[in-house]
């Protein structure tokens, strides 16, 4: 057994060590996320600025996945095609806000994850725990395909596919399938597949069960097999446009991208794409005949297909909009799924939130009305009036009401304006409101990323393993 | 002006300090080996191994060139296209034999620049030097196009385009435009273009120069100007099929290349080539209608066109051999030119020795008998008649001889064995012998070298320069 796969099993016992009160066996999921066998056949990749202090640290065996932006540190890690990016780490000398303290921090913010396996695994941001401003961690974690870590510590841990944690701690959790969590401080818990959650302490709790049979049909996975379902389907539909970037060293400059745009080197666009100005194109993201109005930013993973986009659009991590129209300022969630078809667009009305996790699959043409929010699973007009508020309806609840399979607690207003503010924040980081001067964001300046390659070793007892590398300005 | 800019300038400034006493000043010669502008727009890249313990660092402001093989450590450095390879750094507990002494090492050797630009520059081997045996290094260099620096601490110097030093310590000196020196410590002196010197103390010298106007034809430098001549002409015409190697992620495989041999992944291989057991293609090599035969090597920046190479045969850094015929064990020396035309092919005879810089240059077919010495510039018999010299009749010379621009001193049968015993050394260093068991080499443990590239920062006051990499297993 080489030390790949030793790794590989020694990562799965910690995991499955954290997660022994949850009755919990990570092991029969975990077969074939990393075919130790070919790990030796990719390369990785890392992307560097002066603006980004990265600092890889691979130590004893670490294995990299690609594009770690920002500092970083791994400890007997296994990583596969992860993205750590960390572009918003916190400096030194910067000040923390925390439900009213002020923090000052003594170091650069570090992420530092340990004895962790991550495949195909976004982990971004920075670090909202208060008892760890200083470093972004996560440990003896194994998240599975197109999961996401979003800005959190994260404790022992397993997330199924197209899991979401966000802004979160969390500790020997088991995060199902194509579940969303952003609930603060949770731990020893098991959350079901398709479960949105969103907590704030005496404020608001937003509490959605996608019904486990129609999910599956989109996404599943059972003990001892490999994930499955449309989303599935429709990603692996998709790869090999993807072989390509990683095929060649240089790929023809697209024309059309304006000068305070940015498109990453390992973005997918195919004709006819426009991109306007002040966007952000991240690395993974799937471009089709689609045009990308002005502010908005199509974050990894995305996939936006014959659609439009009318400006400040943001589309997230993993969500796919396909033969949809939307208007501006229209939020769509971390791997929701709209599935338009031909003939059968789905149109959505200014300002609107689409909810992470949520799937729209139509048949028939769908107009979700301006200032909305919507969630869960929508497939014709009856589903919709089910499954969306407006903002004014729901800024007006101040208690709690029930509302098809979703369950809402708390203040209505404050979930807007949460949601709303934060929106606002991920258009300015991104620079979507830049005016020649002012108001740079990653769209500015991640225009000239230098992109290395690593690749494994290829033969002996460290084959498919990486050696360490540490990178200073 | 940027950093890039202001590194190279003071690179400059410390070389010239060290030449103050040869009156030279290195800067009209400068001009335009490296570009600063033009340094972003490159990529690098490092092969490594777990047989070879690499650990790059580039020290404040280091720009990488490429497949640094082995142990390094640079320090306000600029390198460009450069092969510093150190695949035979001593290892700690090992012991290095120099005249009679028996050194034991305290640590691994390591390769260590400081302050130099080395600009497509080879820099090979371990230390030869008794005084640092544990570090190979080079300071305050400027090297022009082509120069090899081989097994040496070299200090401050300056070498020409095509210059080589090799297996020695060089101090402060000015080497000139194809000149090859082998001659132990020598300091302070300005060696003219196309000198042949081997020196061994006590034992023999072995002195030829070029002349000057005859030599101007095939490698000439003027202060302000970039190299030029027959030898540039002919790199320049084979560049185009470099590009193709950068611009691809993965080159298809050669079908023809044999379990035993290894061919690098930056080696041109043309039709119709064929690679015999055990051969080595180092990086940079150029192969067009070539057979290598069994247990050959050709070595970094060497060209093989329309030739057939028995087998055994050495063909040096940069030597260029073009339809031309080795029988076996021929070694053709670093940057020699052997320029063989169609219908005037050259023919080598078993177990000739070709000096490093020797020029034949061909109208009519010219046979080489087996068992000679051969140097200088051969155009014709008449000159193949003065330059060279049967082994048996070298070996007979006991004290002096002139013959055409040779000067020689010394023991001949000194001279044939350290030659012989060296080409032996090289052979068996890359796996020429290897039986499918026993004397493995470059040859074999090259195969599965892992590359990884890196790129410049590409915008800001760093433009054009990389970060510090630490690489360690």
């Amino acid at each position: 057994m080489n030390e790949l796969q030793k790794l590989y099993e020694r990562i799965i016992q910690r995991v499955n060590i954290n997660l022994r009160e949850l009755d919990f066996d990570a092991e029969p999921y975990s077969t074939g996320i990393i075919q130790p066998e070919q790990m030796n056949k990719f390369y990785a990749f890392y992307g560097i600025t002066t603006d980004h202090p990265l600092n890889l640290v691979f130590k004893n065996s670490g294995l990299a996945g690609s594009y770690f932006l920002g500092k970083c540190r791994v400890s007997n890690s296994l990583l596969y095609k992860s993205d750590i990016r960390g572009d918003e780490l916190k400096r030194e000398g910067a000040s923390f806000q925390y439900q009213g303290f002020t923090i000052d921090l003594n170091d650069d913010e570090l992420i530092d994850i340990r004895d962790s396996a991550l495949a195909k695994t976004l982990v971004h941001n920075f670090s909202h725990d208060p008892e760890t401003p200083e470093v972004f961690f996560i440990k003896d974690t194994l998240a599975m395909d197109y999961a996401n870590i979003h800005g959190a510590p994260t404790d022992g841990a397993f997330l199924g596919p197209f899991a979401t944690v966000d802004l979160t701690t969390i500790h020997d959790s088991v995060i199902g399938t194509y579940s969303y969590i952003q609930a603060g401080e949770i731990s020893h818990m098991k959350i079901d597949p398709g479960t949105i959650w969103v907590h704030a302490q005496d404020q608001f709790n937003f509490y959605y069960q996608h019904d486990p049979d129609l999910l599956k049909k989109y996404a599943s996975v059972v003990a001892g097999d490999r994930p499955h379902g449309i989303i599935f389907d429709f990603i692996e539909e998709h790869e090999e446009a993807f072989q390509r970037l990683f095929d060649a060293v240089n790929i023809e400059t697209i024309e059309s991208v304006p000068k305070t745009a940015s498109l990453d080197r390992y973005a997918v666009v195919l004709p006819n794409t426009t991109i306007a100005d002040n966007v952000l194109i991240s690395q993974r993201a799937y471009l089709e005949n689609s045009h990308i109005g002005k502010g908005s930013n199509a974050q990894e993973n995305c996939y936006i297909i014959h659609s439009k986009l009318d400006g400040f659009n943001v589309t997230a991590h993993g969500a796919k909009i396909i033969e949809s129209d939307l208007e501006s300022d229209v939020f769509v969630g971390f791997n929701s799924f709209l599935y338009g078809k031909k003939g059968a667009r789905l149109h959505i009305g200014k300002g609107c939130i689409v909810m992470p996790h949520t799937i729209i699959d139509i048949d028939a043409p769908l107009h979700i009305p301006k200032d909305h929010l919507v969630w869960g699973l929508i497939r014709n007009d009856a589903e919709l009036e089910q499954n969306s508020i407006s903002f004014d309806a729901l800024k007006a609840h101040k208690t709690a009401f029930n509302r098809g399979n979703l369950h809402f607690e708390g203040n209505g207003y404050l979930f807007v304006k949460a949601f709303k503010d934060r929106i606002d924040h991920i258009l300015d980081a991104n620079g979507a409101f830049f005016n020649g001067e002012n108001n740079t964001g990653h769209a500015q300046r991640n225009q000239n990323l230098s992109l290395n390659t690593i690749q494994p070793f290829q033969f002996g007892s460290m084959k498919g393993l990486y050696p360490n590398i540490t990178i200073e300005l």
